[in-house]
């Protein structure tokens, strides 16, 4: 089915850009108002980026700190990639220190560590190699998990989908995102329902905008709306991402998802899970092991520097929330689909 | 238990003033950044406002109107009840013009009708009097209904809430908000949760205001958060208003009811509609019945005058949405409490 999916046609959004001498990220802090790349010629300026959240998203975030650490040798002698890798170190854990919960970004400067492994002079030419050897294999993975999870949707379905989890999270195509794109370039999806995503509102201006991009037009709904959506017949498949993969498949994803998954079963549409297995954290038993973060309550308290709740009022921000595996009808990684996950089929898929 | 209540102690706020010779009515466009009183001295004038939103609530539209009945009748000379009455039509229907929708709106100006109904010289006596009744007979209601649903609530319950159902809306105290201000008057609530109620949030701009008047500190969550809550046993109430009950029992309430109704059935948390008996509608069987209105989608695009979302995207914004009957434990008005609502127990209650 895959080579029936017009991607290029379906994945116009690149976050990231290597040019050769400079790395551009897309600000998304302006997006969808305005279109601008953000040039970094040194190591320090891609960890500011990151933590500006100028790049966000996990997968684009590893990627970027691996093209970080490229930036980094261009200001580095060394003979071989033992020389290199103890005079990058201190590069290494700036970028890693720009957003240290995010595994991918550790997960990317390791990668990067090995590439050094034994290797001689040619030890620059490795680095750039690998470097782009993560972004084209998370392209790659993307695809072909979009592939894998379209062909569980039947045709003429509607769709709903949450946060961002798109190209401008990842190398391109995106996640649960890139189901979706799969899916409308297979001429399966009728209708694409992207959630708001409070506080930070991720589907009103991100998601809506990189859809755009590619001519698909989804219709935003509040994050309160989707029950009555469902109700309604309009959804069969809520499609989401996943900030970590539990042995049991629990699925700990953006605030929200949990609610839409409750609401679903309840309507007897289904619920996707889209990740890369870097995502599957094995070592976590069930979504009880996993620390909820959250954030500060000042961000429910005004919207684009508007206020707009009572002044001295208290807020919980929660930033993720849990989706427990029995509500869970699929999880699509790009070793294949498990469905109706539990600890015995995360375990014959991914061992341990 | 209603004796037990120190009522006024947790009633601070009341969105209309009658000054024996004008309407004050406070401002909720502005609230909760500017607290301001808009005097309006003739019945256009309280058209207007009604028409503005500078008063909102089923209840307290209804109160309004009746006050601007008093205020047409300034202009009026007439020897009898009957004459008064055709002289005040073109200004009555004009009030009811101002949002044709709102139930109580017309049913307010229907008890202002009767009033002249056989009156004489005293007919404008007789109109002032009535508009006292119909404000006074709100707050009354409010407060018994209070005590009712107050009295379902176990000590050291957390509750939560939807959209603005208090003192703001109605003349005073509330009907949702009024169930919480007694629990809490009681020592029952040890907290109370505060969705903020995308799109209009008025869960963040105005629960949160009015409750902080009465000493009592709302969290205000996204309305994304409230499973999650739910789930780590936070709440063993969710308390709601209503804009229509159905015969069997269903009930249409602000988009996002439904959604925290399948969230409380599916955390065992309990589920409390509180409503006066006015908006109970027997000549509709079931929600099936209710068209739900949805609003201009550019509600969804913008806060506080800032744009959020992607430019040119589709929205779907439906205003309201429906709760089955068997989603909810207990229906309040001021008649009495109804658990377990269905048909039956709804005609028990109600005839018809």
């Amino acid at each position: 089915m895959s080579q029936d999916i017009d991607f290029d046609r379906y994945d116009r959004v690149r976050p990231i850009r290597w040019t050769g001498d400079a790395l551009e990220l897309l600000d998304q802090r302006k997006l969808p108002f305005q279109v601008e790349y953000v040039r970094c010629e040194d190591s320090d300026a891609v960890a500011d980026a990151i933590r500006a959240l100028t790049v966000r998203g996990a997968p684009a975030i590893g990627i970027s700190a691996a093209w970080g650490v490229v930036l980094a040798a261009r200001g580095v002698d060394a003979a071989d990639g033992a020389e290199a890798a103890s005079k990058l170190e201190p590069a290494m854990q700036r970028l890693n220190a720009a957003r240290p919960t995010a595994v991918n970004l550790a997960w990317a400067l390791a990668r990067m560590r090995r590439a050094l492994d034994g290797s001689g002079s040619d030890w620059r030419e490795r680095l750039e190699r690998e470097a782009q050897n993560i972004a084209d294999e998370d392209l790659a993975a993307n695809r072909h998990m979009g592939a894998l999870g379209a062909a569980l949707i039947a045709p003429g379905s509607g769709v709903m989908t949450h946060c961002n989890t798109g190209s401008l999270a990842t190398a391109g195509f995106g996640t649960a995102l890139g189901v979706i794109r799969a899916g409308v370039a297979l001429g399966l999806i009728g209708k694409v329902y992207a959630g708001e995503t409070r506080p930070w509102l991720q589907g009103a201006r991100l998601t809506s905008w990189e859809l755009q991009q590619d001519g698909i037009a989804p219709t935003l709904v509040a994050d309160a709306a989707a029950a009555h959506l469902m109700k309604g017949g309009a959804v069969q498949w809520v499609i989401v991402g996943a900030d970590r993969i539990c042995a049991n498949g629990d699925t700990a994803n953006k605030i929200g998802t949990y609610q839409l998954a409750i609401a679903a079963r309840h309507h007897g549409a289904k619920f996707m899970v889209v990740a890369p297995s870097s995502t599957v954290d094995m070592d976590t038993p069930s979504g009880d092991g996993i620390e909820i973060e959250e954030r500060d309550p000042g961000e429910m308290f005004a919207i684009g520097g508007v206020r707009t709740a009572a002044p001295d009022i208290e807020a919980w921000n929660p930033v993720f929330d849990v989706t427990p595996h029995a509500l869970i009808d699929a999880i699509v990684t790009e070793k294949g689909v498990i469905e109706r996950p539990d600890a015995a089929a995360m375990r014959a898929a991914f061992g341990h």
